[in-house]
């Protein structure tokens, strides 16, 4: 980095380093915000290299770009889109609102690796200018939302939901491991009525079945892409049909369902499509916790707690206590579950504050959001693979509880009436008796009869 | 009130107001309970009456309640369902989190008052017993969560989605009204490219289309009932097919396509359905803050601001300044909806908290989900009826500000490129003067092409 | 309310009841508002007659009211600070966001009050008016700001502060009441060293004093009132030194140390105060979440729970499970303390929305402060009467699992080294067997060393 | 990274690279958290180092650590307090949530430093124990939270307070500069009476300097230390005085008044001091937003906005809009605003959810209120270097929109009543007249009079 060579902008020439591709925009930007350590998602900046090399075909294609300068993008914005010139993006989150910055960063890197290979000098800007060249029929403000909505489609696809299906993969599997296992039920964190620990887990798989849909849901809005609205939305500048003609590319590029916004309006001016997905990850969240702390819940002890399952020891867990065993997977789980909520509340607020015919929030936005979903997703995955999997019943432990329980009391409910139940299991509290000796002592019932009834494996369901 | 009667619970006797149906357990409960102000939201009081009207239906048709009582139950619940007996449910939100109190106190009313009904005496829990008979088959467990659905789903339709829809046709009355008319468009509050009023309205009429398809889509869900999960999501004490039979009859009685949920333990002990809505919901506030705070801008002055719109005048705006006159709807509006996404974070902070066979959150999520729903609808529709309708647009202030805008040169730059209109953009600026003035003076066109080219008409489109 | 008066406003006639004293500009935000269930909280009412009292001093005082008409003015609003004339505030939240209707609602029914006293025609703002009389020297803009934070300190005052003092005396005599009662700590939900139940609840104790501390240390910025700021922040329309007199009056008025803000233009703009409050009551709420949420834990049971507290019994628990019991006071908490947190997450938004010269979100800010501060005072007080003060030990136990637990062998680490001592827990767990046996048969210590330094008595604090 | 060395723990031996100090538990760690990109933040490791260093001060004194293995852990604490070995802190945020195995990072590089320091082989804990000796006395779930409180109180100090004390000197400045520019106020967005610019930005800078006041009055609970708790909070395996020794060593380390925390019970269990600290945060982030917000509207234009202020122009601002300069800075602090109130949702969240002895969401919590202050304190510099030191005043913009404003009016009221003053403003407006024409006309007042009584300058105050 001791070189350098000078780049331009309107505002002035700036030295750049030499073995970097980027102009003076990014060198500006840098200089500007100083502020915080949060990078530009790695995914934006691929997203970009689509877009580059998405609009680039269609410029050439349209003749708008002589073929050699057009097919010289293509290839740099090409290199960007597979992760050959991360180290060219240094910007962070935190700059102008529209995220100019970083798409002039994605112009300048391409049209100086362009020029690189035509041969030219770079920093010269020619023979491929960032603006007239690499920007051609663009704008950051159609731009970058439209990188925001591929790097969270991409994300989905590559992160978030293979690490939900994994979980629920585990979850059913476990599932069906446990059918038959009659354990306590607990409401109110109180005993209640038996179920299996196949039902109860049952409810944690259909939980994360449509924790994936739900994530899938919001996608649909996700694949509707800005690009083709420029500045504000009309599509000055671009030939009639580009929107559609970009999209198509992108779709081709990518693999996936990428289609024009049918209303470029509002795709610039608010964001509302990353605000409901936004909604989807809190809720998947909100599920995830539920299930990891019920976990570690269950799992409490090895003597002292509940201990009706077992976790995996994975790493020693105390520096001081010899011989400890947390539910660490569940703790990293929980916490990222916990950030995930205050990532919603952070988007939701940005999401509001567009302003007429833009919403300057968007790398905020974005980092938020896809935050979000690569936590979820690596955290689905460590807990599967580090947790889930490996969970076994303690089935001694779940039986005897499950045999002490007054709340097998309800099933003679029908038979003796509510409030008759009722006096049986409060004295059976009190006197720290069996339901069946209380229950035959008050006369209610006799012993055949409560044999017949107070059943485990009759009420795990309907009759 | 200065009468009472006695009325008992397993905890014993206690005097209650001889004009209420209430009995024991909701008495208790206001004693417990002396918590804030809020009441059970009257929509899951109309709620527990379809519940009890339904239950007592598929009772009755089993044989397990004898005509003559089921009879009297269906007739004294429909009562409640209508908001004959609103008077008679005077809980709080902040109670047992099962919702317990409430589902008892439904029990309790609808016992007495069909109790009244067969001659007998109020009280005596005969021939109606609140437990055996109204409850059968029923647990708070599974009985509250479905009034959550049920209230939820019946505001959607009476409330939010009316509300939502008014607004969007007022708004696409305006975009149409607004077409042809030119103006400046703004991004990052500064000058930028020439729109259509009709766009910029059209962006907003999009926002609003997509908030109702968002409530829409959370729906499903919503329309899925835990009724038949009794105690811990087993169904026990209920015969089979008791699920499906009541959610059939619960959408018989309210029109609505309820269907019982396929997991009911998912549906005890997580409300992810609500946290789901709630997500919507605040998507929604999300894209009508926009709205709003655009027309309250756009409407700003009447001498100092923008001035592009004029809002309706409906009431004195000030105590101290004569003849002010306020965007008053845009500030219920705006003040709505960041409640709304208050709202959103205590229902996904309490949807993550459910503990085993029981999430216990229930009143205050119910409670939130159904404000979120009530203040959007009604906001939405006085928004609508006394904002949006009488907007109208401030056309010589459109056109003055549009014609003065250095922005109009970007029509130029794929004519002379982007530095050079950099160059006349920043001349004009520096110098006070007008585009076309510079941009021949600089040397880069002639009259005649600045005046082909830079047609504010022929910037509102790809061309 | 069938008969009507004909009130008039700067917009025309309109019928108010006849039995009301409020005007017109009152009915019209009735016509306008049609928002939500919630009215204007009565907290805020009551202020607002503590405003116009101290500004119908002041003005009497310096001769700017004749004294008749002052003194006529300083008793009706006495009335409305004093609970009198609560029935003639109607208004929503939801309204102008500079509270203006509702101090026009103040205005008018003070005039009419006034006037009826002095023999006046009410409605005819002879000889009080509403405008000219009563919001002498005020505007909204200053006055509604001064009456959120008259309400936030009196609520304070009167309801949040003594419901925390009251938990924290209970839990402070809980905690000298378990003094000495070994148990088993827990972290990571897991077994650890022991502690004493005294110890444990130590924590609750100085977690609720600490709550108190924060509640208080926020009073300072609200007892400073925007009074005297009038329209902007400048004090037109207002003698000099008019702030600081009225301020003395609503000090003493109310009792409380109220002075002049010294900013007016940040106590107009900006409620950054009440966002401070807010973040106290949000810190609070934390607070009491997690003392809650462990109470129901450490209660959980009665027979497969870990069953360490026995909490009072308060009512039937459940509509279909006979005999169970609840810890309903904790569920009526917890609900509350999450509500608090979405309660937070509103004002922080509303407050940093403010635009120029007025913040307008105030009546929706001052609602949301104002439920969490009734709510956190009520709640506490609840669960302190109904649940902490009946909290009693389940000494057996307690002391069982407490004996059984592995983590005891941490007291041997600084003996035998972190690596031996881990090797003996973990061989215990493996083999169902206790620490003494295997560190003995492991040859780490004998008998006469293990007995002398695992003494869960000498594993309670330093040596 | 090619050549390794083998390491163990109690989970049996693992590969590490032989260019890195860290041991098993910390390689353990990679493998079983790959999960998100956000490394903890460089601030915990540091203060983790300091810890190290003060508690292996205490240890020598004590004659507990011998003088040669006291001192060398003492040097290698100190390397990493002082930020040479970052590189060898390669943990993620989301693990353990006690942050076990960052605080057994920094044991492992740190005996192994000593271990090289001595002369002895790295990976062999001989003569330097990463248990027995670099966490002697110590448990992560002391040491974590103490190294959250360290590095919270170092980042105030070296970060969020410089960054807030220098915008509220240039705040301060521009008061002072902006003195006697009288300018229309706006409230509702709407024309109102005028103040000076120097009042508007007296707001401002009142805001800024109770923000500094907020995060200054949350640093006290910060100051308090867990450190001496060991596992639950007793102060297992510490002597006597321990906690108060080491928190003087780690106050005379710093140079920061750190004292030990006066219950350890509630600073392992809770986190309410760092809730706390994120509340103050929040509140300053909401001070913020509404300055930078109000900035930007009021530099809007800059020939179709309000204009009023000229903003620094740094880099281009838009890739298609040539000529376009944008308030760039206002953006990435507002964004920065929006984030925090986020984390702080999250923090508050998180720290509800201690169960029993320990709160699990340690690293997160820490990250989230590390990121908060290092963002508002970066980002008010920024804003204060980059935009607020270079702001000016457009006085002529200025002049002519006060001069137009009908709110003028208001100085009439007192001499004419409101009703009158109101008809005023409604004919000028209507009439697109001054109110001067229209005040003579409708012969209210004579010209003299309202030359002499409407005069802005006479309208900045009381009087």
């Amino acid at each position: 980095m001791t070189t350098t060579r000078v780049e331009t902008d309107s505002f002035g020439p700036l030295d750049v380093p030499s073995d970097k591709y980027w102009g003076a925009q990014t060198q500006r930007s840098l200089i500007n915000f100083p502020i915080g350590w949060e990078k530009q998602p790695i995914a934006i900046v691929r997203a970009l290299g689509v877009i580059k090399q998405g609009c680039a075909m269609a410029n050439t294609a349209l003749g708008k770009l002589p073929e050699d300068k057009g097919k010289a993008i293509q290839e740099a914005a090409s290199e960007v889109a597979k992760g050959l010139l991360d180290d060219h993006f240094p910007l962070v989150v935190w700059q102008t609102g529209s995220g100019t910055q970083s798409n002039m960063n994605a112009n300048e890197v391409i049209a100086n690796r362009a020029i690189e290979m035509m041969g030219g000098v770079i920093g010269s800007k020619d023979p491929v200018h960032p603006n007239d060249h690499c920007n051609m029929g663009q704008s950051s403000n159609d731009t970058f939302p439209t990188a925001m909505h591929i790097a969270t489609a991409m994300t989905a696809r590559d992160v978030t939901l293979p690490g939900l299906r994994a979980l629920h993969a585990a979850l059913q599997a476990k599932t069906e491991e446990f059918d038959g296992i009659i354990k306590i039920g607990r409401t109110h964190t109180m005993d209640a009525t038996p179920l299996t620990l196949a039902q109860e887990f049952s409810g944690y798989t259909h939980q994360v079945a449509m924790a994936i849909a739900r994530v899938e849901g919001a996608l649909p809005r996700i694949y509707e892409l800005a690009q083709g609205g420029t500045a504000v939305g009309t599509g000055l500048n671009t030939p009639v049909g580009w929107g559609e003609m970009v999209a198509q590319n992108m779709a081709q590029i990518t693999g996936l369902p990428f289609v024009t916004a049918p209303n470029k309006f509002e795709a610039l001016a608010a964001h509302d499509a990353m605000v409901e997905m936004s909604g989807a990850l809190k809720t998947a969240a909100v599920s995830l916790f539920k299930i990891a702390n019920d976990i570690r819940l269950l799992g409490s002890g090895p003597r002292c707690g509940l201990g009706e399952l077992m976790l995996p020891e994975n790493e020693p867990g105390s520096s001081i206590m010899p011989g400890k065993v947390n539910p660490t997977q569940c703790e990293a789980l929980t916490q990222v579950c916990a950030h995930v909520l205050g990532n919603d509340a952070a988007v939701g607020f940005a999401g509001s504050q567009g302003h007429f015919e833009l919403n300057v929030y968007k790398p905020m936005m974005a980092y938020n959001v896809l935050q979000s979903m690569q936590l979820l997703g690596d955290a689905a995955q460590a807990f599967t693979d580090n947790c889930v999997t490996g969970i076994t019943a303690n089935r001694d432990q779940i039986d005897k509880l499950m045999r002490e329980s007054l709340m097998l009391v309800t099933a003679l409910a029908p038979e003796i009436g509510y409030d008759n139940a009722t006096t049986v299991a409060k004295t059976a509290h009190k006197n720290g008796t069996t339901l069946k000796q209380e229950a035959i002592a008050l006369g209610f019932v006799d012993e055949a009869t409560f044999d017949k009834v107070v059943r485990p494996e009759l009420m795990i369901g309907p009759k």
